[in-house]
């Protein structure tokens, strides 16, 4: 049986796939994507499946069930890095879900496994995210072809230099009468595990999102002579903003960031006369999105009023929360349960504040996601850590969900 | 008698003198400054003062007083600009203290009187203020003869180029035995008489400055994935510091500006790791400065700890506040009580918030400022406004004024 031992160990080798040398950086398309999924798959082979790399970079493995051609449930996350990446986002899934199929392998099934390493989720190099899924669940944006990096090297480029041929990516995409569903396994990238002494938790919905750009409009003056009663300062304006949004969206349990704010005219002795700044936004459900919104709008609103400052509201972006499917929850739940991870009452159910492969995947089948405790909430950074203990209740965790998942088909038909 | 129109006229009249078609813009060295000092000139002449300017480009005229040879009790202000400026702030002073030399042209004085046009006191073309008035004070840095414009020019070149001799420049310092005292009239730049509804008060004080820049410390992480608890956010932290400056110092009575606030790395989805900002804080006196910082600076840091951000501050300007001299306070008192601007008690003392040419001359002689109401605080742009009432009473109030210091050194001889 594979180990949580055989997992770490091949997060480690994968860690030595870099396009830096003393920091991990493995991004869409290089020589180390290419390495990344050599090597998965010579793991995919060795556990029973057959590997193949689709016509958009992703990395695929597949046994077939009790008959052949069935409709198959995948395994997977995604085998790129952010810059200075740690060990486990992504790929932590993707090995987990190799060697969940290892053990599976002698275990008669009502559907085919497959497993998927997807070749972007990230976004590092082309700054649009999910390229890997998008392009399987055919939500693929042909404007993308034009995207470039950062060395002026076009998506449509890559592709090409990778080996692939772009007029075929179409051929990538999978249709919801071949899955299943989608499971991915994940580190949490927060803290309410480790908050709540769990090693496993289930996601209830990938986090709606939306972000605003405002602007706060007051008057420049000079610095000395403005006294208080005639100020209209739009950068204490728009510290007000910056305390209100964090007050009120930790008071109803959403997250909003206020993570960009330029001031202008930006003298030291100037009363600053607008503020530009950004306001991320994400919630379990729309609903609870757009209600938070509607309360901090409102409050940015009166902040401004009340300082006779002038607000522009922008909305630039907006997506829609994805709730993971009722009986796909169920089945990791019943896969945490079948751990020794439920010395209490009952699993713990999270809502993801980031996206995820399964995002993009939600579009054609099913999702479920399994989530694992990570140290003090850290993510994208080289101090990313998972305990041994936590990645061996997942291990029989997620081959729990998957027999749950194969009762579930069997019962079905 | 020359009357507040003829003022509001003169200043009209340099109004045209600009480097810009359609707005105010006179700066120092310029053929500008060149106009604006002849024109004075031909005022100061028809005025009974001998005109000449100095070595370092200021426009002075003088009178005898009884004796030739006798100190001087100097009237003036400014004749440069701001870019984009009003026509007022400092014109005003220097025109009206031609005017009342004028008026008192066939007044038997105990004391020579002269006025003065300095030719940089806001420092628009090479940055540094105060150029003129510290020629005359004697504190000249030659370091300065390397500032350079906008357009590379430097400060030694301009000296050449106007048709001045930069060795000579010494030769425009004044000696503390050749002065009585400097009395200065300028438009208040604030909203004090304005909301006292008078139109003339005396400047006790010229603000003690203290400039710092801050830098707080968090941590850059995913403005997704990180919960409240674990978030060191920059931004959050500089939030309560703009709003603590702005509570402070309004509940003690100074003035306190963030003028610059940068955030990095600046991205919508990554709560701030660290932030920059400047505090100018300005009192009446050292003492109230200092003793504002003493508390802004421990809250400062406990809004800093509280939030587990880190805090480094370097001081980068300190100015000390520069009484004006009872003896001229009083003369200025004395003289806005010889107007029908004392409906009430008393007149109003103020402190400057900004800087002045008398700052700089403090440091050879007593000074003394008299305050002009002007429109809603409005200083430095186009808005800037005075009444005519105003002026009619400052120019009473100013004429009177040099008689009460010319009683005062009568009585000490």
């Amino acid at each position: 049986m594979t180990t949580a031992a055989t997992v770490l160990a091949r997060c480690a080798e994968l860690d030595r796939i870099s396009a830096r040398p003393h920091r991990l950086e493995r991004v869409h398309l290089t020589p180390q994507h290419a390495a990344a999924n050599r090597l998965t798959a010579s793991w995919m082979a060795a556990a029973g499946l057959t590997p193949w790399q689709d016509p958009a970079g992703n990395q695929w493995g597949r046994r077939e069930g009790r008959a052949p051609g069935l409709p198959a449930l995948v395994l997977g996350s995604h085998l790129d890095t952010v810059p200075d990446a740690g060990s486990y986002d992504g790929m932590l899934g993707v090995v987990m879900a190799v060697a969940v199929a290892e053990r599976l392998r002698g275990t008669d099934l009502p559907l085919a496994l497959e497993v998927v390493g997807f070749g972007d989720e990230e976004g590092t190099r082309f700054g649009t995210a999910l390229l890997g899924s998008r392009a399987v669940a055919g939500t693929w944006d042909p404007a993308w072809w034009e995207l470039r990096d950062a060395e002026g090297v076009s998506l449509h480029r890559a592709f090409v230099d990778f080996g692939l041929d772009p007029s075929r990516v179409g051929e990538a995409t999978r249709t919801p009468d071949e899955l299943v569903g989608y499971l991915e396994a994940h580190i949490e990238q927060g803290t309410c595990l480790e908050a709540a002494d769990r090693s496993l938790g289930y996601v209830t919905t990938i986090a709606g999102a939306r972000r605003f750009r405002l602007v706060v409009l007051g008057e420049a003056r000079h610095a000395g002579s403005t006294p208080y009663e005639r100020r209209r300062d739009a950068l204490a304006g728009a510290g007000e903003v910056v305390l209100a949004v964090e007050r009120l969206a930790q008071a109803h349990g959403c997250i909003a960031t206020v993570g960009r704010l330029e001031v202008h005219p930006g003298a030291v002795n100037v009363v600053p006369g607008r503020a530009d700044l950004s306001v991320d936004l994400r919630a379990a459900t729309d609903a609870e999105r757009d209600g938070m919104w509607d309360v901090l709008g409102a409050e940015i609103e009166s902040i401004c009023v009340r300082r006779g400052l002038r607000l522009e509201v922008a909305e630039n972006h907006r997506a829609p929360a994805v709730a993971c499917a009722p009986w796909l929850q169920q089945a990791v739940v019943e896969g945490i349960g079948a751990t020794d991870d439920h010395g209490r009452d009952q699993p713990m159910g999270l809502w993801s504040r980031a996206g995820h492969d399964a995002m993009a995947m939600a579009a054609i089948t099913d999702v479920g996601m399994l989530f694992l405790r990570c140290t003090d909430g850290i993510s994208h950074g080289p101090d990313e850590g998972v305990r041994e203990i936590d990645v061996a209740r997942g291990l029989d965790a997620l081959e729990a969900a998957v027999l749950r998942v194969a009762a579930a088909v069997e019962e079905r038909t």
